[in-house]
């Protein structure tokens, strides 16, 4: 990773998390908690710990909430050197979804709200869920076929409906739910030992990096009283977009950091090893696909810069994090599946952590929007634009 | 698949096959002993006792050994519909390393070694290991960097070194082991309970379809004596080649049957689920997806029964089975990635097959040599065919 | 070509064509009359004057027209062989469009329509045009778009509209014009020198292998006898079908024979080209590639012979011939494209046939149906057999 | 594109080449003069004419040499802009090699040479030559195997052999000669009329946008003063990479205008014209192409910026000039390629100017180094960078 123009704050922090993450967070990778459908409860504490100790816990956040008051710019540099390790995310209290519901707290909550709410996922404390993807036909990458209604009565919200592939919601002490309110959508605060709160079952995945898993969770009459509404009602799939396209690049900054060590391992592992007389990376086979990895590399780091620019210009950035999730996600995963190939049989096996990034990845290029909602986005953008746009001077056939 | 074309008695058997994959092995997919590093021997015994019922067990053997003696044409038909589950070629006893183990055995073994390592293999009441691919810079696509060695004492081989990857191993009654006697190969037939057959672990991979997993095994002082070398002395590379051409297509069969699976899953998804205003199908997003998968799937069978029609003629195979290597497992890869993106959060859960399917054939794409490997060979078959020709009439510029 | 599993009529006709295209054909390639938009007249009736000494004029069709009657799957064989030299097609009038055009009235004309359009181009003395396409947002893909309109009156049609991209128009003295008849379409068979036909230019593009390229055409007020209405009034779409997907099929039979020696002439200069201390080939890069050719032109060979199977059947193969379309042009378009590479600087010049193939087979991945338009109408055949097809013993999820 | 990141300077002269380029520029495209080989040279005189008065020649150059003294961040907004139509860069007189040999000679020359041989290239009355290439087994990619020599002989050299591919040779008045002495390479400044120089033929080529087109020529005998010794004797291949690195990196600028005008096209006409009942863009078909063409472009222009940035430090920038050469010419051929297949029949006319994108940048995937020489060279560098590189804290396996 390139951090020649990154700012002073930006560049001493990188060097702060590379350390930290080979140092303190790599060495744990193996460790029998790091297993099933995420890292443990326990595994958790034991990173935080030491991410809180060497300062780490949280840096992109304002300082009153505990971090660096990093820029967008700044995030996508210590991010990328975070998600060097699965792990170094969890570890820094940076992970999806509880980095995203910190963003949306900080942004929409109120003072109450947030210390309630906000405070203890800022300290590293607690985790947090955000349910919205629903099974059985209801809300996916279409919100609006959402099916979890929430009515108003006696002064309070009843909720009812079911939620699935709700990450970490196993062991989350917060909740936001966002339900149908008419034909309008509203996000509620909750706590996760609210009554009616059921988790069905935990989702087995091809991923298991984030705490709790994936679950699916029932909502029976869960009541929520009305200070809990998180911002305006009917405002929900505003602030869905609010959070949604920072969260986009938070997660490709963190899964570029995966595929980097992964790209590390392929490249000393061909260099080293020897088949048909000469080293791997000699093999024109093996190296072009290792120089792919570098250019595409430098191409997902340079989109995700672009893209925080954009975000730090106090722009929305739905176009650009649609187009940097598309390219990212899927330059990634070319990376990582080039990596498992370079390492051949190594490569499928759990004796390094490129099979882990192999799977991750793939579920990345799904979750936030798969490629093809963003593509379908981008192309309505298109639409707009030329649309009647006839041959001038200025657009000449 | 397209059927039309094949013998009467195929035709027959991919029927009862179909009717038995849906009726009897796939239900069991969800089974609990279905997990961990693969099927659990209890689970694999119970499934065999359901083919043995069908007489579906390992049809492709010739009748001798309890068969119904296919052409490898036929077998193609037959192994596509037994993949329709991952446990369908477990259940009759056609998954690796069997297979192949017993078509070699069948070919090159003495009378007294088949009846005793073939019988109980043929029976389906053993199962087997291939040991030849080593760890720490040993034999991998290159097996002339094997490391192992077998030398002769007293009338018997003491086999020495350590071998990886190798499947099955755990639970498996029978072995052929793979060793250097001087600067040629020897293949050897053992019983895995053999003194100083020291399985060291099981590894975790990608994948979970092979019953025993794959496994680390130290070779340490294995006695072997003379009647149980397979076939001559220092002929195994030769050995190795006679059984390779015909397991990389097996592979690629019964993989494609497990792709046409995800396929038929990933259509009806899309043609029932909705997002959009739509069925998923009616988005051109997703619909071209399912018509490439139709496209890719129809090439992949054309080249499975062009090889095995090349095979049947009694040829060697060798570069056929390499394009067929190349181009089946990576397209069918290319299949059940488009599925889990169809499926789109389904896609990445067990839920479905889908997920284990693109696991297994992302590990297909190395297991049997690496697509690399055979792009390499087939550009050593370009250079033999083109080097020094001219423009002539014939071959003109 | 493995050619070993064709009939022996069709292995001793591919041997002819072979030595005639390489010994008669090639030769002119850099003659001064092919070039412009296409080879021009004179050297049509020179080469076509070789292939009649040579026995091989249009050996496709059935005796009575002077062809040999082969059968699709035979046609296939010998159409790739013609293909070696984008010439060898013009030599042996199987050329788009007469051929599809000869194949469409001996399926659907009178007899005496036969005895005056059919004859001179069976005898390959004249030359046809399809007037289907038009420009200004007409009929594209799209052919219910139609603007062309005949309308009857005492007893004859007047024909009046805009065609464009009609093929070989220029030099064509038969021609079939597609037009409206209400909301049906209807075909009608014209002498080019009819009075209204009116040539407006000759489209310069990117291929230049048809004789009299492609033109626009104007039709004012253009009168057709009612004798010269090809079949049935309206019922112009379904015969467009007939003659569609057996033309798609042989587009891709010719173009093959162009990527086969484009292949061959790629693979020996890497053969006998050093760069940085070794052949080409010998460099993985490059080996690679012409690796991936040979799979790939396989592949098409098969699906060619696929879809020629299913014809022979007697079936339409409106769907098989949309997906060899679809999956040859493509195959065919990197193969090409894979050949300039090779050749690098030498590939973009004139100096190998390979420049001409590589802007050939780009324009065939649109002619006669863009991949999308094929791709769209595979999706809609996955919704009618997927469609409420929900989980059951013989469809699992 | 864009230029809001842009200095000031740049900003303003974008605005005037993009004005500039559509209301001067494109009504020439048609001009009859602009086929054959390339621009006649009296279009090229019209054109810089225009330039001239418009204050837009070479703006790049040091104002000493009449031009804005533009870094090369800003060089790349402003070419970008000029390859908006491909008689942009002529016009401006920015194109190869007149550029790539103006910034040689500015580095490189003496005041006394650049006065003879700068001066009018810089005027824009002049046109250069780079003679490097050679047919027959010689210099290509690996210039080592040069077989063109310079021999000293009484004062003077005389250089004999055979060059091609030399871009521009007809028609201009300076030469670059690159010559083998010794082992080592010298470049030499040579007067295209100087006896000896012969310009044996213009080749056919794909592409036809460079005036003079592409020659092939011999040189017998030339005789070279000491004093046109272009920098110090033996220095050659050091001075070739002074020219490549930023030569490849312009080609990328103006290539990327010509994609973004395609793509313009393209959209246009995707949102005009109708096909099976809704405008082409919103099938998802084309509008997904048209999005990755966005996504593409946007990263091609990150790329270019990037690599820039790294020579406006003062570095050499061989590695990140490979990396975007590879990355944005395979980027920009990906665009002009949906380009044509979403313009369908249209695309592969020359009635819209995306037919000879298309072309241009296909030879541009090959000019300045083939894709395979840039990944071989990057393959050497993981290769440096990771050999002999174990697991550490700092590179954890």
């Amino acid at each position: 990773m390139d951090i020649s123009k990154a700012s002073a704050k930006a560049r001493e922090l990188v060097e702060r998390v590379e350390a930290f993450i080979c140092e303190e967070v790599i060495p744990y990778e193996k460790d029998p908690r790091n297993h099933g459908h995420g890292p443990s409860e326990d595994l958790v504490r034991e990173l935080r710990a030491r991410a809180r100790a060497a300062g780490l816990l949280a840096p992109q956040l304002p300082k009153e909430w505990g971090g660096y008051g990093l820029s967008h710019t700044e995030t996508a540099a210590v991010f990328r050197a975070s998600g060097y390790s699965p792990l170094g995310p969890v570890a820094m209290n940076i992970m999806a979804p509880d980095e995203g519901n910190m963003h949306l707290l900080e942004k929409v909550a109120t003072v109450e709200q947030k210390e309630r709410f906000l405070r203890p996922l800022a300290d590293g404390t607690a985790r947090s869920a955000f349910l919205m993807t629903e099974p059985d036909g209801g809300a996916g990458s279409d919100p609006s076929m959402m099916k979890t209604v929430a009515v108003e009565r006696d002064g309070e919200w009843i909720i009812s409906g079911r939620k699935w592939l709700i990450t970490g919601a196993e062991g989350a002490s917060v909740g936001i739910i966002m339900a149908k309110t008419g034909d309008k959508a509203t996000m509620f605060l909750i706590d996760m030992e609210t009554p009616g709160m059921q988790i069905e079952r935990i989702l087995d995945t091809i991923d298991n990096s984030m705490p709790g898993g994936h679950a699916v969770i029932n909502l029976v009459d869960v009541r929520v009283p009305a200070d809990q509404v998180l911002g305006a009602v009917d405002e929900g799939f505003k602030y869905a977009q609010v959070r949604l396209a920072p969260a986009r690049l938070t997660h490709c900054m963190r899964w570029w950091g995966t595929a980097k060590r992964s790209h590390d391992i392929a490249s000393r592992y061909a260099c080293n090893r020897q088949a048909f007389g000469k080293a791997l990376v000699e093999h024109e086979g093996v190296g072009f696909m290792l120089a792919d990895n570098e250019i595409e590399l430098k191409q997902a780091e340079l989109m995700i810069d672009w893209c925080a620019s954009v975000l730090d210009d106090g722009k929305l950035g739905t176009v650009e994090s649609s187009m940097a999730k598309v390219a990212v996600s899927e330059a990634l995963f070319r990376v990582v599946d080039r990596c498992v190939q370079v390492l051949g049989g190594l490569g499928v096996t759990r004796d390094t952590v490129v099979e882990q990034a192999f799977r991750e990845i793939r579920a990345f290029r799904i979750y936030d929007g798969p490629s093809e909602v963003h593509r379908w986005s981008l192309a309505k953008g298109v639409k707009h634009r030329y649309k009647d746009r006839t041959a001038t001077a200025a657009n000449p056939a």
